[in-house]
C-alpha cells in the first residue's frame, strides 16, 4: 500500500489500543460515541441514491455501505461489551464484514440503519455512563485484537466511528 | 411448573422446529417478521412509565424489558442468519439473556429499542425475501437448538416475536 | 374527466361527509388513522429512488410526493382539529397543496416524512381516543368543505389516508 | 415581572427582529435550526417520566410539554414560510399555544414529538438552504409580529429553538 493509499484508507490514522486511560480521555470517547448518530445523520439523511453510491476511494465502500456497516459493527461492539460484563473473559466471534456487505440488504436505503445506529448508541452510551470502575476493567478476548478491557474497547469504537465518518466526508467531497 | 404457569409462560405454546417447510408457511413467517415492529409499536408507543413496568406474570419481565429484549434478540437472530449465509455451518454463541436484562440500559425508555427493532426488521425482511432456495438450506450450529437451516431459524424467530407480543398483550390486561 | 380517469384519481371513490356517525364507524376511522403510518411504511420504506419516482397516473404525483403530501396534509388535519377544540368555530386557512409539492423539499428521500407521519399519527390517535362526546361535536369552518364537526373531520381524514395509500399501491403495480 | 423572573423566562433574552441580515448570520441561523433536533434528543431521549415532569420555573411548562410544543411550533413555522413562498403576503393564523398544551396528547411520552421535530427540521433545513435571494425577501403578515420576511422568520425560529433548549437545560439542573 502506498503512503497516499494509507492516508485515504486511514484518514485519522489506525486505531491504537491504549494502556493507560484517564477519566478525561474516557469521557471524550463516550462523548464521541454519543455524537456519532447525529453526525452521521447530518451528513447523510438528505442524500439521494446517486450521492449514496459515491465512494471515498476506488474499490472502497459507498456511503450507503458505510452507514449499513456502522449499524452492524456498532451493534456487535455493544454486544461484545455486554458479553464482557456478564461472562468471564469471553471469546468474541468475528464476522465476515466483507461478506455481509455483499448481501442484498446492503443495497437498501439507509433510513433503517440510521434508526439502528441511533437506537443502539442511545442505549450503549447510557450503559457506558453507568459503569463502575470495576466493570471498566472487565475484558473480552478477540481473535485479532487480543484481550481488551471494556474501556479499551470504548476507545477502539470511538475511533472506529470517527474513522468511517471521515470516509463519508471524503466521499462527499468527490 | 404447573399447567397454568406453563400457559402464562408460553401463551402460544413452545416454538417447534419444523422438518418440512412449504412456500406458504415460509411466506407467512416472513410476513409475521415484517409486521412485528408495527405490532409492538401499536401496543407500546404511548405507554407511560408505570404501564411499561407492568409484568405478564410475577417474576416475569416487564413490558419495558420485553421490548429491550426483542431488540437484542432479533438483532442476534439477524446476525446468526447472516453468519450462516457467509460461513460454513458456523457455531453460534449464545448470550446471557437474563444478565443483559439486568444491566442499566434495560431501565431506559423504550423509544431506542423501538427504533432498533424497526431498523433491524426492515433490513432483515428484505434480505429474507431475496434468499435463493439454496441459501434457505444453509445452516448454523446452535449450542442448545442444534443445527438449524436458515428457514428453520426464520420459523423460530417468527414464533419468538409472536410469543413476546402475547406477553405484552397479557401484561396490558392486568 | 372520463370514467377511467375518475377511477384512477379516486380509486376508493370521493370522500363524503357523513351526517350521522355511530360509535363503530368512528372507532373504525380512528383505527384506520392509527394504521396509516405502518401501512405507508410497509409499502415504501425499502423503495429506491427510481421506484419512488413512479406515478399512479400520468401527471399524477410520484410515490415520493404522495408521502411528503401525507406528512403535510395530516399535520394540517391534526392542527385543524386542535383549533376546533380550543377556539369557537374557527375559520381554517387552506394551503396551496400543488405549490408546496413543487418546493425543493419534495425531492428529498421520504425518511423524514415517514417520521413526521408516525409522530403526528401517534399523538393524534391518542387525542382522538380521549375526546368526550361534546368535543366530537365541536366544529371548524373550512373555505371549501364548509362547517365540519370534529367527528366528520376524522372520517374525512381516514378516507384521505386510504385514498393516497390506494394511489401508492397503484403506482407500485406499474 | 421581576428582573429574576424575566431572566428565567427568557434565559437568552427576547427574540428580536433584525432589519439587515448578512450571509453569515443567515447561515448561522440555518445551522442552529439544523442542530436543534439533535440537541433536544441528546438532552431528553433517555429521561424517565419523573425527569420529564420537571419544570424550569414554577407554573412553567415541563420538559415533556416543551418538547411537544417544539414539535407543534416548528411545524407551524415551516408551514408559515412555505405559505409565504406560495402566496402573496399571506395572513398567518395564530393558534392557542396554552390551550393546545392542555390537551390529552401533551401527556404522552416524547418519542413521537422527537420524530416530528427531526422530520420537520430535515425537510425545512433543506428547503432553506435552497432558497433564492428573492425567496428570502418574500413576506407573511403575522397578527402579533407584523410583516416578516422569510429570512427574518428564520432568525426568529432559530432563536425560538435555542430559547426552549435553554429552558430544558434549566429544568435539568433542578
Amino acid at each position: 500500500m502506498t503512503v497516499v493509499d494509507e492516508q485515504v484508507r486511514y484518514p485519522l490514522g489506525k486505531g491504537t489500543i491504549m494502556k493507560r486511560i484517564d477519566a478525561t480521555t474516557l469521557s471524550d470517547w463516550i462523548e464521541s460515541i454519543e455524537q456519532l448518530p447525529y453526525e452521521v445523520k447530518r451528513l447523510t439523511v438528505n442524500l439521494n441514491d446517486e450521492q449514496l453510491s459515491s465512494t471515498y476511494r476506488s474499490d472502497g465502500w459507498t456511503i450507503r455501505q458505510l452507514v449499513h456497516h456502522l449499524a452492524d459493527s456498532h451493534s456487535q461492539a455493544y454486544n461484545r461489551i455486554r458479553t464482557a460484563l456478564t461472562e468471564y473473559i469471553p471469546s468474541i466471534q468475528i464476522y465476515d464484514e466483507q461478506g455481509w456487505s455483499e448481501l442484498a440488504d446492503y443495497d437498501l436505503p439507509i433510513a433503517s440503519s440510521l434508526m439502528i445506529i441511533e437506537g443502539i448508541h442511545n442505549r450503549w452510551v447510557y450503559l457506558l455512563k453507568n459503569l463502575t470502575a470495576q466493570q471498566l476493567k472487565r475484558t473480552y478476548e478477540h481473535a485479532v485484537d487480543g484481550e481488551l478491557t471494556v474501556e479499551q474497547a470504548i476507545g477502539l469504537y470511538a475511533w472506529h466511528g470517527e474513522h468511517h465518518i471521515a470516509h463519508i466526508r471524503l466521499a462527499l467531497t468527490k
